[in-house]
């Protein structure tokens, strides 16, 4: 099963390499528009979903999971916006005239054919397959058990206009949802180029485990917010970043979960902050010396530095110095986003050399990490791999490149 | 054993990442002088390691492993060109000011502890921990059994001034040569942050099979030289081109193992290139088709098609068209370097889109695929992956990058 769907995926990808932008760009109009066709199935699908989930699923898993016809329309939306955005293919990322004469370029080319493993949420399905296809690639789709008659009933309506372009087999859609199904498909080097986990710690173990295939991980965002001590006078600011950090939308990867606070400006800011989360409606989990100054906190556990919580929680830490903040985020973060509150600019450069952050914020908040906000277009997601791709992931990232040497008959001497 | 060298190193990365790029080049100037100094030492371990090799290993491998002064001097004057290339470390990628006030960068960064996996050539040991340096990462060696007693000797140089500088566990070196120790060095998940494998198949399927690390791999290159039918009045050229392409340096990745021939052109050139590359002492095999033009071939198998020679060998196929020979390079082929020959726009924009290979050459030599020509430094190998490096990889991609925000109090609305 698995096998038959990346076939034909690595049998597409030859017509999609080949296929002009512009036709990209109309094929990704017309998902846009199947989309919008097929409201009715879609919604009666997920409703099935959601009816099944309704026992076992969290309240945030469910409103994750639950499409209405405005979610629909939102995600029609982005794939339109996908489809005028610039194309990467065939972008010339470098290129120049040799000394002997020699015209060199390099540029961007489809990677072929990438695999999206992802979990509940159905909007990925029609994201993943527009962005891939916006880079030239054929897409191989495994969804979660939670919203399988939902990612189903997106990937039958997308791929009609695929299907008519000739193209259907660059749509792929792995129906099971088992481990055994993430074991055979990241495993099939040579046929799949690339892998992408979007998930949790025990998804990102799974694939590990089992990958022989190039993977970049999307994964954890266990975010800290560093208050330094250079802060005097920045007590508003600090407490406007910290809530918006941790409050904003508390369920993606962006926000914030940790608050580290120099214990020169625990003092100073200590109770303000946590008194300023919890009117927020964050429960906020402490260490000792915080709870001494912000008695009203339940005290923190060594699991709490570890947790990504994705849950309106905080765990306030105290630190002796910037250094120290940094080894703690060494230790326990997941190299997501880190911010630092602070009005020195040696600390601010000190900090974001000694964590090792796909993205460092100085004086604003961790929500910004985010491929829209970077003026990248749509993202596949965030990657915290170091190679390939770090931070949001757009379009140009799921390309790779291809040097291309024009002589006249030059030969190496 | 293993464990030790790579804590050690894990350690000494961050004391790298601080150091600042005229440090990084002076304690470069001061390893090629250390390999001068110690060129007596590093002479008489080569000299076990050679007799040791000599009952053994063929003639181009026992060559390659040879160490001389002059060759000795060649290595320090590389590291010394490294001491002198531009710091990829700090560089600013892309930067804008967003709409909001959001001044946002992305800069190159070390990528942390890299493991460089190769097998006979002494040079790689100088050449790798000189360009991790360069782009501030610690690196760990893991070389081959055969160049065991000169790598030691190598690296025992190469660690006084880094020592000196405080900095020795920067400079990792595996001293075990078995399997085992790739296997557990390549499972190091969270430590090594990069592998990148040099050599042939079966060290490949090793690395493959055991990684949970990130891996560049540096592979065969099965390289293809295609004449088109577009190719009257262009008999001369392609004889210069296809004879340099494989004759000039046949022992090296980037020399064409297999020449294919348009069934247009074959009776204008099959002899001619035949006789050419016969001339020019290399073993001519050839297809059925192509026999009948060029007699004197001996008839190639299938295996020949499969098989990169890294010797004065040559297959020779005639093929039905572009497509047919895009084809077979695609089932074959290692993505190396692929040179087609041709006076048709058309017929070369077409071969480099069929083919995806990280180099195509139009009318030159595949030779000319090397970091060197492309003018991007030294390399440390030509990479045949399609992430994160493609085709000759140079210091600068040996980074990764990070995002910095500067903001002023920003909250995401």
């Amino acid at each position: 099963m698995c096998q038959m769907v990346v076939d034909q995926a690595v049998l597409a990808k030859q017509s999609l390499r080949a296929m002009p932008a512009g036709q990209r760009s109309a094929l990704l109009r017309d998902m846009a528009s199947a989309l919008r066709a097929h409201a009715e199935p879609i919604l009666r699908a997920n409703q099935v979903d959601v009816s099944a989930g309704a026992a076992t699923l969290s309240p945030a898993l469910l409103d994750r999971l639950t499409l209405t016809p405005q979610r629909l329309e939102a995600m029609a939306v982005a794939v339109e916006r996908i489809a005028a955005q610039p194309d990467p293919v065939g972008q010339i990322v470098e290129g120049r005239m040799l000394e002997n004469g020699l015209f060199l370029q390099r540029r961007r080319v489809p990677i072929g054919v990438v695999l999206i493993i992802y979990e509940s949420r159905p909007n990925v399905t029609s994201d993943a397959a527009a962005l891939c296809l916006r880079s030239g690639n054929a897409v191989v789709l495994r969804g979660g058990s939670d919203a399988a008659s939902t990612n189903r009933a997106i990937v039958d309506a997308l791929r009609l206009p695929m299907d008519a372009a000739g193209v259907g087999g660059a749509l792929g859609f792995v129906s099971a949802t088992d481990r055994a199904s993430i074991d055979c498909l990241v495993a099939m080097e040579g046929l799949i180029d690339l892998a992408i986990p979007r998930g949790g710690p025990g998804l990102m173990r799974a694939v590990t485990a089992a990958a022989r295939v190039p993977v970049v991980k999307h994964d954890a965002g266990n975010c800290h917010v560093y208050i330094d001590s250079h802060t005097y006078g920045m007590e508003e600011l600090a407490q406007a970043v910290v809530v918006n950090a941790k409050a904003q939308r508390p369920g993606v990867c962006n926000a914030a979960e940790k608050l580290l606070i120099h214990r020169d400006a625990a003092p100073r800011l200590t109770a303000r902050l946590c008194a300023a989360l919890a009117a927020a409606d964050v429960e906020v989990r402490a260490d000792d010396a915080s709870r001494v100054l912000a008695p009203g906190a339940r005290a923190a556990t060594e699991d709490d530095w570890w947790t990504e919580y994705l849950a309106p929680i905080i765990a306030v830490k105290q630190v002796d110095s910037l250094e120290d903040a940094c080894a703690h985020i060494r230790r326990y973060g997941s190299q997501h986003t880190e911010a630092i509150i602070t009005s020195s600019i040696d600390a601010a450069e000190r900090f974001s050399w000694l964590v090792e952050s796909a993205s460092v914020m100085v004086n604003c908040s961790t929500r910004f990490a985010d491929g829209g906000e970077y003026g990248l277009g749509a993202e596949i997601g965030i990657s915290t791999s170091k190679l390939h791709a770090r931070g949001p992931m757009g379009a140009a990232d799921l390309t790779t490149t291809q040097w291309v040497v024009r002589g006249a008959g030059h030969v190496r001497g």
